[in-house]
């Protein structure tokens, strides 16, 4: 690579987390939608909603403008195009979603989500426990808007296996290597694989957050 | 008319359609809030965000400052009267609404706008894409919004009758109609007729979007 | 008080009433999540918007930014502490919260954050109806937010028990206050001291707004 195309990488590198976390997200929005049987434009506005709900949400509370899928806005036509094929390939077939299909995109999606959105809010100058907050919005926000529009409580906050609180977790990883003075890219990898690597043990061997006994 | 008074109607053209659209809206959260036997409250905010929903989410996405109904304060005044008025008129009569009640006004609204929300946008500087997205959000937010306020999955998004794709139609128009160097206002005149139209003819008609078989 | 105290205070009158009713909120969240037995996570979540979301809306609608609880984020720690302490707390008993519990701190919570909305909203230069509305927002959205999240129509909607209007009519109290040249911490403490004597006189002589006879 030139020396330009290193820069350009070394100022995006977000930028592929970015595309991973929200077509996992996009595609935990549309199994959703399939298992609710809502028509396809409420398919395409579940399947939006779970990919770009966190992120939106976290820019308005940072007031940073414009949100990034109005800057980028190939990120419309890549929903609208992802909606439409799943509704050709949907049609042909039968298909019973469970809800644990969903369980993996989303554990790729909330990684990704927390510890890009814990790096965002640093850069933008915010405290750690601040940049903390807005990576557990970014990465959890899709699936609670998601739930909300589908008429659900949202899982993330009756689920009993954790979730937002590995989420929670990973963002502190990304703010410790930030405070050790990694490079960007590397704390955000570092934060995203532990999170979905505690993601995936908690849904493989049943991990439980304490209930209630009131 | 006086130079200046065309001159006036000519910045602020979409000042009627602005009113028509937020009008029917509003009466549409009223129908809704008296079928679910909302307090007077629920009644005044359910109109409310039925009839600022929309335009609110589209200034907020797009950093729009201040909102229209905050530098219109009688945006305010209006919706206060039209629930004092509603809530006496109700009060001596006894009504059944059906659902099919609230679709015309909806149907209104919806043309108004889907078709203002994109010229807003279009005039911010958006890609046509991004227009198009804010005048189907500015065109279904409000009824989105009311329908998770009173508890229930949006209609738009399940309704089998095609709605939010009847604006998105619209609001093409209305881009294709600004490439095409028409004024403003008759670009949006034509794409809130054409959405209406369709609207209408839905209805009318029973057309029906593609559901699931899955 | 040192001359450099006292101006401290005037300033910053408004962050005691700010404290209080974000602490009632709170601890009303708090208790509904315990009625609706979600995890640990879900309680966070549900005190945080029940103490942050009134006030939130109110800066992003009056585009204010920093939002207050980034630029003072030693809140989000007490909301942090606040609920393992709950944890603690609630694991080591029996409790039976009713419906009743939550409405105390909550009348505390309405007076407080109505009176210092408006008067938050009069100081960024907003018209008399605007800053009313927006005492109202400031009171109420905290508690819809909190009925939206837990799957429920908002209480605030369907109580008829004065509620939102409670706040209403405090807020014009302010405003009136605000007119006669009070100073802004005299206005807002009496604001909020009628509110709260309005809203508990509610609940112990259960008065009732009209509802439908549709």
């Amino acid at each position: 690579m030139s020396n330009e195309q290193i820069q350009w990488w070394v100022t995006n590198f977000n930028l592929p987390f970015e595309v991973l976390g929200t077509l996992a997200f996009a595609f935990s929005g549309l199994i959703e939608a399939a298992r609710k049987k809502l028509d396809i434009v409420g398919m395409a506005m579940v399947t939006a909603v779970a990919a770009f709900g966190g992120g939106t949400l976290r820019d308005i509370l940072l007031n940073r403008s414009p949100l990034f899928w109005i800057a980028n806005d190939w990120w419309i036509w890549t929903i609208l195009v992802i909606c439409g094929l799943a509704m050709i390939f949907f049609r042909g077939r039968h298909f019973e979603f469970t809800e644990r299909a969903m369980q993996w995109p989303d554990a790729l999606g909330l990684g990704v989500f927390a510890s890009g959105g814990t790096m965002i809010a640093l850069q933008s100058g915010t405290s750690a426990i601040v940049a903390v907050i807005m990576g557990v919005i970014t990465s959890i926000f899709g699936s609670v808007l998601r739930d909300v529009f589908t008429n659900q409580v949202p899982r993330a906050f009756t689920d009993h296996q954790p979730y937002a609180s590995v989420a929670f977790l990973g963002c502190w990883i990304v703010v410790l290597a930030d405070v050790m003075a990694l490079p960007a890219p590397l704390s955000v990898t570092i934060g995203a694989v532990v999170t979905i690597a505690l993601r995936v043990a908690v849904i493989v061997f049943r991990w439980r957050v304490p209930s209630w006994r009131v």
